[in-house]
């Protein structure tokens, strides 16, 4: 499809000083970004869009998330950690059938669409189902089935990835990623996490894992294997694989040396680390040492919404907080760390994750003509410090219009929505 | 004017159990609510508004801000503490005339309705415009001229407020109250807080101030009067009238005593409290003391929007990960922060904060027929975890409608974004 962005602005993400263009025109062709500039000769869209009034930026990326667990959203609040997780998440979670998986992941795609999310990294089970839902939506997402085991003859789950990779991989024109999603080291033993190091060496599969989330995780480790959780997965080899290694909220300096020397992604969760009680990640100290720092939602759960503009707000405010600094993650780093360093940690950096000539068409048009975001000062603060889920007007990804002045194309919102009340509601009562 | 809102639901924010009330009729009549249950008999609404789908709840009471400063909204960001406040806001403040103020204030004030605001107190300067803006605009406010002193002669600002209060106290039908404004006790000498407390003693006003934003004040106060700043003001008589102390962040247990003691309100602003670095006020050591806590956004300068939904997700937040305890500041505590606590703070529990009969009629709906919203678990979580500002449909004052399906009835929107924009433009450039 050939689609035309006319008279626009553009807030590009790349690292040249003229990340602000005013007043531009985008051609779209074939998925990828073809021209920006006065519009080619002879190109003939298919698709116009009046740019006027808008800002034109990379889709966010939720380079973390479990995007089925929309159907436990506000289920289960303000209760204390453990009783949260055993007596109500795990539950339900027992009870969960392939169906309650797709609508679950449908209704997340279109929060996520609603709210300029283009792309997102996932962890969950039944992923066949969000594999159908991530095809059928248009958008792109890279896939974990996630893996718990105590031995290396635990094949089931090791098995089920291995299938996700062969059916899904590339797929739904190239938009699907399959990546080997160990859960965490408390719930992999050192010989399972080495049997999905081969796994992932095999099949050229990146690595999607939570470490150091906790301090009862870090306390449980040094209990275990007398090191920290960052430098048990490393000894054992895991780091040896693009990792991304999602919360990374308690950090020796020893584990931020670690990281940065294996160019581990962290992908920091801030909205589920405060609601969990987990605390407060300081991503000052990983950006200092030049680790790559993507964001997060984790799962609607745990949060209890999908809103990158929410969690890349609170990536800034929190880190001003805690360094008492106001200069701390500026406003340019938390949408950097939503976009080109969310498509970093999952390897796409050379197809997505700015607004450059050649990359793929994952972009979002922003309504600036909202009250809140006035007088125009500055876009990028704007984006940072003012902007809303609800001022994102267009969604486009892999070329694609997936929603137009908040119209979602390509899925059934109200079908949608009604399937997810009704299996969210048999699920708590099965 | 007489509204019949048809079969809605209600999160009333009283301390019954029957906090929710479903499928239900509210009448209002002469700015109150008249009758909450079957529709009254004889009752011959002018306006009927279906409420199915929807919400009712108080609308938000944002208790501390300085609304006029939208117009520096994303002017400067991520520098120093200092520099931000000595180069950049003070000469634009310096510049700023009357007719600033008022479009700043109506740029504000499209904001807050937009986002479920519908009474907020302020403190700033020009505040003849502000009053203006309130009057025309429908909603309600507490406004207090901004007072700053080294002497009790230095009578210019006090006058001004006596001026004000002659002028607009109880008027707009009685929308706007006037308090007095001492800006600070860094900013105030102890003669010229006296003076203050003289004044609002003779006019019974209540008082709003700063207090224990930053740790240098704790400093610079321990230095000049070898006690904190709650300390320091209290022993002056400060809190012998009912006060709105703003910020608190940095409290000793003997502050939190003194706090409790005084029936002081804390106006709690985690957004901005975070943006300038001054760190996290424990408001859950303050609710365990019995202060009475209410929220606020602080100035669209320094946070950068006035949306009081973020604002109450992150008191909960927050405390939940200071704590390192997941039921510190529960949605419902977080819901009454940002309404019935607020009114308190106002010193109008009698009037607003609560959907009750009796009550000024001064409410907003909430649309829930959003993808976020699904499935409808909880609503009370919904509405502190996952709710959007633009989640509001409609927003109801004091028994008139302010905007209905998210149309703004009693301002032109157009023409205050355009003006808005034209004088922050030549402010900067005066």
């Amino acid at each position: 499809m050939r689609i035309l962005i006319k008279n626009t602005n553009i807030l590009s993400m790349t690292n040249e000083k003229e990340n602000i263009m005013e007043n531009i025109n985008i051609c779209i062709e074939d998925g990828k970004i073809k021209h920006i500039g006065e519009i080619l000769e002879h190109f003939t869209p298919e698709s116009i869009i009046d740019g006027r009034g808008k800002l034109v930026m990379p889709g966010l990326i939720n380079s973390h998330t479990h995007i089925a667990m929309s159907l436990f959203r506000n289920y289960a609040d303000d209760l204390p950690f453990w009783p949260w997780l055993t007596e109500k998440i795990w539950p339900v979670e027992e009870k969960l059938i392939a169906e309650d998986v797709y609508w679950g992941s449908m209704l997340s795609i279109i929060e996520m669409i609603q709210s300029g999310t283009t792309c997102f990294s996932d962890m969950y089970f039944f992923m066949d189902e969000t594999a159908k839902a991530v095809s059928e939506s248009g958008i792109r997402a890279s896939l974990a089935r996630g893996l718990m085991g105590q031995s290396a003859d635990d094949l089931d789950r090791i098995n089920e990835t291995i299938q996700m990779y062969k059916n899904w991989n590339g797929k739904a024109d190239g938009r699907i990623t399959i990546a080997a999603g160990p859960h965490a080291p408390y719930t992999c033993s050192p010989s399972y996490l080495e049997k999905v190091i081969e796994l992932a060496k095999e099949y050229n599969m990146r690595i999607h894992i939570h470490l150091s989330e906790s301090k009862k995780e870090i306390e449980d480790s040094f209990n275990n294997y007398k090191k920290s959780p960052i430098k048990h997965v490393n000894d054992i080899g895991l780091f040896d694989l693009p990792t991304m290694a999602a919360h990374c909220v308690h950090l020796s300096d020893e584990d931020i040396d670690i990281l940065a020397e294996k160019n581990v992604s962290v992908l920091n969760n801030p909205g589920s680390n405060l609601k969990l009680g987990n605390g407060f990640a300081s991503i000052e100290k990983l950006l200092k040492k030049g680790v790559n720092v993507a964001l997060g939602t984790d799962g609607p759960s745990s949060n209890n919404n999908q809103n990158m503009f929410e969690e890349l707000n609170l990536a800034s405010l929190i880190n001003k907080a805690i360094n008492g600094d106001t200069t701390c993650v500026p406003a340019s780093t938390a949408l950097k760390m939503a976009t080109i360093n969310g498509a970093r940690a999952l390897g796409l950096e050379s197809d997505i994750g700015t607004i450059e000539v050649g990359k793929k068409a994952d972009m979002i048009l922003i309504d600036l003509n909202k009250p809140h975001l006035y007088p125009k000062h500055n876009f990028i603060s704007a984006m940072a410090y003012s902007a809303q889920a609800s001022d994102v007007d267009t969604v486009i990804v892999d070329g694609k219009i997936l929603m137009e002045k908040r119209e979602i194309k390509t899925i059934d919102v109200e079908k949608v929505m009604y399937k997810a009340e009704k299996h969210a509601k048999e699920l708590v009562s099965r």
